[in-house]
């Protein structure tokens, strides 16, 4: 009980740092149509560091003895050290590129992993303003309505996302098309919106029955949508079925009935 | 100016009747997770219908001398037969999928044809409450305000949407993909949302600035956006580049600036 207190505690913080970073970047979206292109590359670069600043500010003033593991601060300052430690992991903005094209896929994500084991989840898109939270052993949310995976069973009839990545050389363009044209003669169709924590959160709330994505940025992706999937009755795995490694850039999500076929799916798609 | 006035009226209506047709929608939408599957395709076709007829009855009451072509109603009694009469081109539920999976790209679209020329567009997302309107001549508005496409000039730097279509035989699958890869290694992302005519108006307000999809499944689909699109400033043309036809199921859109570019990048995908 000590424990759940201390992690709903832990839930508000980042409920807070999360919807004041929103701000920031609600701000920045609408202004990205107003400035010149280099000021549109600036204005990334100041709501990514500013909402970062931000969240670690508020995070560090509250739990001073947690460990920090950011987006911003790793793109500076190198490798990911992901201790047992309880451990804030923070994407200040993800899907930068639609916040520099008003796309409206864009939010803040914010892991806390205890053990290494994502424990608190929040990922917030302020232009729809949906809120996803998510507390281990207490339950996933949308704006305080509890949320569940899918319960589709059949490929078939499964929507999936993936997204294109940042990467264009021609094998890593050839292995990411073979793989959507196998899967796309599987499944009922696809999704490509821009921001891996929404697509986790797509799957907590049964938008969306399927999502894997390879070689993304970082834990940071992944660390805030993980619990709220796991708390919504979905799995987060390995694309090869094993378990989800936060460190690996590799991640798949389903709900349980059809984890073994769309596993099986990512297999032949190789 | 007694024109201008007219098409204001039609415009008028033609919201009204958007509105009206996204209530039924908006209901359907959250009830979809709470009914069993069959039930789901049922709720489709009985909101797709009820949307297509209230918006009939609605215009049909007010403009009884014009024409009216309607997804469903096409659907049923076969091919379209677009002439120079002021007609009602209808899409009642665009991105149907979405509908479906409650993702919230789902949209009403509404567009009038006067010699055969999209003169009056609506669509409308009941979900995000996004209302994308355009008038032959007078400009188009989000939620009344103007918008105007992007003026991105290079491909590299541009967001392209497409769509992954319903056709799943390999020949039409491989195509695809292989288009798709041609492009993305000229693009800076993709996305597929599931809504041919929310792709247009992505397109009109600048948060795309490449779109094209081929065989999609009717004018209905395009109608209403070509307007919004052509009204902010953008483009609505073949893929090949020639002249957009309404009724050829094929489809492209962006800024002028980027389209000597786009066109050639589609031409060296085939």
């Amino acid at each position: 009980m000590a424990q759940n207190d201390s992690l709903s505690d832990f839930l508000a913080s980042a409920v807070d740092a999360a919807k004041r970073a929103g701000e920031v970047i609600r701000n920045g979206f609408y202004k990205t149509k107003h400035v010149e292109h280099k000021g549109v590359v600036d204005l990334v670069t100041e709501t990514d560091k500013a909402c970062e600043d931000l969240i670690f500010r508020h995070l560090k003033q509250l739990y001073p003895t947690h460990k920090f593991i950011g987006e911003e601060t790793s793109a500076a300052y190198g490798a990911v050290d992901l201790t047992d430690e309880p451990t804030w992991i923070v994407d200040p903005l993800d899907g930068t590129t639609n916040f520099v094209h008003g796309f409206p896929f864009v939010c803040v994500s914010i892991g806390l992993t205890i053990g290494k084991v994502p424990t608190v989840g929040v990922v917030y898109n302020p232009i729809m303003d949906e809120l996803f939270t998510g507390i281990h052993g207490n339950g996933a949310f949308l704006n305080g309505n509890p949320i569940k995976a899918s319960s589709q069973s059949e490929l078939v009839k499964s929507l999936l996302a993936t997204e294109a990545g940042t990467k264009r050389d021609k094998s890593t363009l050839d292995a990411s098309t073979n793989r959507i044209n196998s899967l796309l003669s599987k499944v009922r169709s696809l999704r490509m919106s821009g921001s891996c924590a929404l697509n986790l959160c797509g799957i907590a709330c049964g938008r969306l029955d399927l999502f894997f994505e390879l070689g993304f940025g970082g834990p940071w992706d992944v660390a805030g949508g993980a619990v709220i999937v796991t708390e919504a009755g979905g799995l987060v795995y390995d694309p090869s079925g094993k378990d989800f490694d936060i460190t690996a850039q590799r991640v798949a999500a389903s709900n349980p009935l059809v984890k073994d076929a769309f596993v099986e799916a990512l297999r032949q798609s190789e």
